[in-house]
C-alpha cells in the first residue's frame, strides 16, 4: 500500500484532498481516486499525465479532463441530479497569453469548488490601458488572482484599483533572469500594494483554492 | 517636496495609504502624516523609529506607539467619539516567542481595520499538544494569520485544521541557513496545505492587512 | 584501471564500501563488484541504472535488485546458508507517496546492514492525524528515518514525538521554489525539534546508513 | 603613490574620469582629484563620505557637496565665468520617497554632465493616478531615469507611455525578500516594456551618465 | 479569445507591440500577426519556433524569417513600394563566436526599425589587438551593443574607448560557473566603464531595440 | 503572557525543552526558567547574552553558565545530592582554534545530558598526521562530532576512520566564499563517507543533543 | 565571416589559441582549424561534439581525438618528423572513478603542450590510506592537479603534502547539494591547505594549461 | 590549550604554518607565535588585529607589522645575520586603488617567502593604455598576480599578454550587484584567457602563496 488518503479533510477543511498526481504511479493515481469515491468525495486531481488521465477516464468516463489545466475532476451534481450552482465571484487575470495553463488551473480549481470565475487574459502593464478598460469588471469580485510571469508587477498594479485580496500566481514564464519564475515571485512578495499575498510559482491550483475559500465565506455570510 | 500622498486610495481600495517610515526622515513622516490626517485620513505608520514616534506624538498627542510593532496609528472614533466597534474574527498565531514583534504588527493593523483579533502564541510543532488545545478557537475564524520562523512548518500543520484561508508570515528568526527569514518563506510557499498564501518576510503588516480585508467583506454580507 | 576499491573500509568503518553507481561505465561497475567480492566482502551499489544492474545479474545471479531504490546488492547469509537476522528496529516514514524510491533507497541500505525496519507512508503533516494514529509504532524505534519533500516539515512534527535520533531526508518532490529538495533541506536543517539531524537531498542510502549504525550499535550493547 | 588616474578619458569618452571616493582614503581622494583638476579636468566625485567632503572643500572651496547624494563636484563655467547654459532633458522620475538619495545622485551627475532634469518623486504603481497625472511631462524627454525599490514594477509601466529610453535603476529601499535591491534589479531586467536597459543597484550615478550621453548626442545632432 | 493586443502602442511608444513567440501556440501567433497587420502595424515576432514561422511564412509570404535569429518580420515599405531608407548607425559587437545567434536577434531587431548597423564579430579581451584594430569603427555610432558571454568582460573595454552608450548584452555562452550568463549579467553590471547599461540575458532584442530608439531620436534632432 | 512552555517534552522525548534565548526579552528568559524549574524540570539555554545570564544567576545562584559557549544551565544532583554520573563517550574534534565556541556549546550540551565527552582541537585536514595521532581515541566512542568551517572537509576523513555516526557542525568561520559557514554546510552534505549526517551552521548545541541521544540509547541497552 | 582567430597567440602567450567548440557550427570549427593550422599553429579543440570531430578527422586524419575527454589536438611533430620530448612533470589526481573524463581533458592538454603526466584515479578522502601509499609519486613535480567532485576535500589533504602549487578542478559528479559542482568549487576555494588555487567547474582544460605553464618555465629555467 | 601547531609542514610544505588570526584570542594567537619560533620556525599571521599585533610586538619587538596588510611576520635573516636575498619575480598589479589593502596581504607574503614583488596599481580595464605602458614590465614575471573587485576583469585582459600563471584575487570593492567579490570571483573563473587560476575572495595571502611557490622552483631549478 502506498497511499493513506486524507479522507477526514472535508471535514476539517471544507473540501476534500485534493490529488497531487506529479511522480505517482498511474496505479496509484487511480487507486486512490477509487478510495476517495468510494468514501464519497469530489476529487480533484492537479498535474495530471496523459497517461494518467487516460486511466482515469476509463474508470470514470464522467471525469473532467483539462488538458491545458492538467487537471482532472468528478463533476458535481445535487441530489436531483443536476449541476450544482455556482457562487460568489473571482476574478483571474493574466498578464501575458502565456500565462494561460497556470490560470486554468486556477479555474478548474474553481469550477470544482462551485465558484464564479470571470476571466480576463493578456493585459500586462506595458499597455496599461487594457486593464483601466476592464477594471470595472473587478469592482464587485470576492478575491481577485492575478496570473503573471516576466517581471511579475501586474498584481501591484491590480491591487491599487480594488478592495478586495488579490493573490498573485507567479508563472515560470520568461527566460535568463526570470529564473523559472524566481523573479515574478519576489516582486508579487515586495509588492508595494498592501492587499497582495502570494502563492507558490505556477501554483495555479492553491491561487483558486484560496480564492474559492475566500468566496464561499461570502457566500455563507451572504446566505445568514 | 518629496512626497505624492495617494488620497484617493480609501475610495479605491477601502482604506488610507499606510506609510512606510523605514528610510524617510523625521520631516517627511510628520508631513506625510499631517497631509493625510488633513484629508481627513486614517493613518497608519509602520517600521516606525522612536525619533519618528517621538515627532509624531508631539504633533498629534492622541497617537497610538507601539514600540514591539514598531507601528503608530490615529485612533479612529465615530461621530459620538466612541471608538468604533471590532467586526470579525483575526486568529493570530506564533510558533515561538521571538516572533512577537512581527505578531505585535498584524495585530496593530487589524486594530487599525476595526478587526477583532485572537492572539495565541509559542504553539510550534515541536510541541503538538499546544496547537491542538487551541484549535476549537480557530474555529470561526475569518482567517488564521501564522507568524513563524525557522522551519515554517506551523502554517501547514494549522492549515489541515481550518476551512478559512491561512496567511502564513515568515520571520527572521533563527540562524545559520535559516537565512534572515528566507527558510521560512520557502516552506511556506511549499505547504502541503491548499489553504495557505503568503507574504515578505517579517510582513506582519500585510499579513494582518490581508486578513483584514477577508474579514470587513465577510461581516458585509453578514450585514447584507 | 580507473578504480581503487577500498577493501580495508569494512575494518575501519563495519561495513564495505558502497559502490555509487552513477557516471560509471557498466564495465566499471562489474570490475568493482567482482573486485570487492573477490576480497570477501559484502557489496551494496546505489544509482543504478538498468543496464548496470542486467549486467551485474548476469554476473551475480542471486543479486538482488530493486527498481525503484535503483539498489543492488548481494544477499547476505551465516555459515550455515540461512540468511543473517535481521537487529534492531528503524522506523522509516514518508510524507507522501511520490517519496516513496528515496525511502525504498533507505530500506534496502537497512536489509543490506540486516536490521529490521517498518514503512509507513503518506502520513504529511497537513492531514495530522494521520502521524498521530501511528505514534505508538515508534515508541521502541532505535532511530526514526523521516522522508520529506515540498516544505519539508514532518522530522519537526515527528522528533516532538520521540526521545530517539530523527535522521531526516529531504526529496527533491515538488515544484516551483521547492528547488529541487532545496526548500525541504532548509527546513529540516532549522527543525525546532532538537533531535533531527538532516543528510544530502533524495539521499535515501546515507539516512538509511546512519540509522543502521546507531542500531548496530545498540545490538551491540544491548548482547554485552 | 596609490592611483594612475585616467586623464586622456575626456578625449576618448566625452567626459573626465569620475573619482569613486568609497575604501580610498581621505589623502588619495585629494590628491586625484588635484590630480585632475591639474590637468584642467572637471571633477566629480560620487559615494563620498563627510570627512572626505570637507577635505575637499577646503582645498576646493568652490566644491558643490550634495550631502543626500554623496556627490561633490567642481562647477564648471564657461571662459567668460558664467555657469554654462544646460541641454536637453532627461525626466527622473522615483517610485517612493526613500529612493531620494539615489535619483539625487543621478541629478547631480546630469547637472555636471550641463543636462537639464525634471524630477517627479513618490509616484509609485499602486497609486497609479500619480503617474498618468504626470505622462505629459515626459513627452518630450531625451531619456528617462526611473528609480525604484521593492519590486521595481514602475519602469515597466513608464516603459508603456514613452517613446524614448527608460533607464531602470533598482534601490536597496525594502526589506526581507528585497534582498537589498536584487528583486527590483530582476524585475527591471525581466520588464514586459522593450525599451527598458538597466544599471547596478543603487546606482544613480550610471543612470544619470548614460542618460547624460543621451541627451549630449541629441542636442549635438540638432545642433548640426 | 487568447490575446488582448496593444494596437496603441505605435503611437505611445513608437514602435509597435513585438510579439513574444515562446510558449504560445502557432494558432495564437498567427492570429496576432493577422491582428497587428490588420491594423497596419509593421510586425516583429521574436523567440520564434520553426513550427511558428512555418505557419506565419504560410499566411504571410513575404515574411523574413531568421532561423538562427529566431526572428520573424514584415518587410516596410514605403507608399511607393520601396524599402524604407536606413538611418543612423548602431556597432554590434561580438566576444566570441558563439554569441552569434543573440547579435543576428538583435540585428533583426534593428533592421526591422530601419537601423543601420556595423556588426564586428569574436573580438573578446583575451586577443585585444583585435578590438583596438576596430575601434575607428566605433568613433561615429549613435550606440554601440556588445554582446558576450563568459566573464563578460568586452563592454567594460569597450566603454573605455567611446563616447556614446554601449548597451550590454550578457548571453549564456559557457559552462560550469557561469551559471547560464548570470556571470556575465554581473561582470556587466559592475562595469567601472561608466556609460554600460545592461539588459536581460540573451535579450538581444532589448538590446537591438533601445539602440534603434537612441539611434532614431538622433535621426529626427538631425532632421531638426 | 509571551510563552507557553512545552513542559510534557520530557516525557515523550527524554529531555526538557531547551530555551533558545536570542530575540527573548530579559524577563522573557526568567519567567520561562521559572516554570520550567517550577515543574522540576533540568534547564538548558542557549545563544544567551551576557544580560541574561546576568539575571538569571541573580536568581538561580547555582547556575552554571559558559560565556564562550553562550550556554546555561542547572546542574544536576540525584537524591542524595551529589552530581549525577556520566555515561557512555562522545568524541568531540574541531578542525581549528576558531571553532571552540561551537564546540563548547556541544560540550555543555552533553554535560546537561551527564554525557561523557572527550574534546580534541586543531586537528584540521592540511596537517594530516595531527588526525592520525588521535585516531586510537575515537575507536570506542558512541557519536563523534566534528566543528568546522572554511571547507568543512574533517568530518569526510574522520567518517573515513570510525564504525559509529559521526555528526557534523558547520561553523560560520572562513570569509569570502565560506558564506557565514553555507560552504563548509555543503561540504559535510556531500560527503563521501557514508556515515556523516548534518545539522544547521554554528548549531552545537543540536550536534551535542543529537550524539547525548545515541549515548544514552546506547547505555541503556548495556544496562539491559 | 564569424570568426577573428587570434593568430598573434603563441607569440604573446607561449602556446596557440585553443579552439572552444561547444556552441559553434561544424562549419566554424572546421574553418578555424583550417586557418590556425594554415598559420602553422598547432591546434587543441576542447568540448568537441561527435559530429564535429567527425569533420575534423576527415581533414584532418592524424588528428587525435579523445572521446572521453572530448578533444581533438593535432600530433606536433619537430622537425625531423619525429614526436616532440615530453618534459617536466604534472601529477593529476581524482578524487573518484567518475572524475576521469575531466581528468583526461586535463591529461589531453598535458600532451598538446608536451608535458609528462602522472594520472592517479580514484584515491578519495574516505579511504586515506589510499592517497597515503601515493604520496611519494607527487614528490618530485612540478604542479599537482587534482580533480573532485561531491565535497571537493581531497585538494585540502594533498596540498598538506607537497611543496608545489596544487590546482583543484571541481567537476559536477554528485547530487543534490552538489549543485552541478558548486559545492566542491566552494570547498576547493576555502581550502585551508595554502597552495591551492582553483578553476572553473569541469574545467580539466584550464587545469592542464596553468600545471603546463608552470612546468615550462621550470623546464626553461633547468635548461638554463 | 587551544591549538595544535604543525610543525612539520616546513619539511612537506617549503614553509611554515601561517596563523590565520581573525577569531582567535589575543593570549592564543602570542602562544602560537611562541610556539612556532621555538621549533625555529619563520612565522607569518595574517588577518591581524590591532590588539594582536601590539601584544605580539611586545612579545617580540622585531615583528614587522603592516596594517593595511593586517599581516605580521617576523623578519628572516641568514647565519651572517644579513636578510636573505630574494629570489624570482612576481608581479602584482591592481585595478584600483580600492584592491590595495589586498595586494598589500600578498606582497607581505611574498616578502615573508624571500620573492621580489614588483607592484603596479589602478590600471583597470577602462583605462586600458594603462597596462598597455606596463605590459613590457610584465615580460619577464614567473607569475602574475591581478587583484580586482567590481567586474573582475584585468585578469582576461593581462591573461592575453603574459606566457606565465595569472593568479586572479577577487576583491570586495564594489556595491549592489558585486556581491562582496563574487561578481569579480565569478568573471575570474570564467575568464577566456586560458592562463588565469583563482583563489577565495580577499585572499591575497593565497595569491601570493602560490605564486612565491612557482618562483621558488623556478628559482631551485634555474640554480640547477
Ligand atoms: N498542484 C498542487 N500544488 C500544491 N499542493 C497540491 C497540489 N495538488 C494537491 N496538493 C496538495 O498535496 C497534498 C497531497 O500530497 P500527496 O500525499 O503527495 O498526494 C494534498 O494535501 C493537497 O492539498
Ligand atoms: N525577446 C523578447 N524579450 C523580452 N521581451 C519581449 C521579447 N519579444 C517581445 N517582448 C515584449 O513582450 C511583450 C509581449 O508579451 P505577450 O503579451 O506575452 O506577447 C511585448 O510588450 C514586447 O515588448
Ligand atoms: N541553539 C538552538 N538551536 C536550535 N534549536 C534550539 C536551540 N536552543 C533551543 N532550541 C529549540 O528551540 C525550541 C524553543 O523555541 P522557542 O519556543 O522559541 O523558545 C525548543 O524546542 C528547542 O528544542
Ligand atoms: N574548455 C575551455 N574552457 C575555457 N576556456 C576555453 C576552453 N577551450 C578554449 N577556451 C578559451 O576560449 C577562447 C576561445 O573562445 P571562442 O572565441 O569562443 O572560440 C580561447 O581564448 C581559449 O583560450
Ligand atoms: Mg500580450
Ligand atoms: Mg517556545
Ligand atoms: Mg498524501
Ligand atoms: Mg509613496
Ligand atoms: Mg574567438
Ligand atoms: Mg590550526
Ligand atoms: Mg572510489
Ligand atoms: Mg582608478
Amino acid at each position: 500500500e502506498t497511499a493513506a488518503v486524507d479522507v477526514d479533510r472535508l471535514r476539517r477543511c471544507g473540501f476534500t484532498e485534493v490529488v497531487y498526481c506529479e511522480g505517482k504511479s498511474v496505479g496509484s493515481v487511480v487507486e486512490i481516486f477509487k478510495s476517495l469515491s468510494g468514501h464519497g468525495q469530489h476529487c480533484l486531481g492537479t498535474r495530471v499525465s496523459t497517461e494518467q488521465a487516460t486511466a482515469l477516464t476509463e474508470y470514470f468516463p464522467e471525469i473532467i479532463y483539462n488538458k491545458t489545466a492538467r487537471t482532472v475532476r468528478l463533476p458535481r451534481t445535487n441530489q436531483a441530479g443536476t449541476p450544482v450552482e455556482r457562487v460568489g465571484k473571482v476574478s483571474l487575470l493574466t498578464a501575458g497569453t502565456s500565462d494561460l495553463p497556470v490560470a486554468e488551473e486556477a479555474r478548474e480549481t474553481l469550477f470544482w469548488m462551485d465558484c464564479e470565475v470571470d476571466l480576463i487574459v493578456d493585459i500586462g502593464v506595458a499597455g496599461p490601458h487594457r486593464l483601466q478598460e476592464q477594471v470595472h469588471r473587478l469592482q464587485d469580485s470576492d478575491a481577485v488572482i492575478v496570473v503573471a510571469g516576466m517581471e511579475g508587477a501586474l498584481p501591484s498594479v491590480v491591487g491599487g484599483y480594488v478592495d478586495c485580496p488579490v493573490i498573485a500566481v507567479p508563472t515560470s514564464v520568461g527566460y535568463g533572469t526570470s529564473f523559472g519564475g524566481v523573479t515574478a515571485l519576489l516582486g508579487m512578495l515586495n509588492s508595494c500594494a498592501s492587499n497582495v499575498t502570494v502563492v507558490n510559482i505556477d501554483a495555479g491550483f492553491k491561487g483558486g483554492y484560496v480564492a474559492g475559500l475566500i468566496t464561499h465565506r461570502i457566500a455563507k455570510a451572504r446566505k445568514g
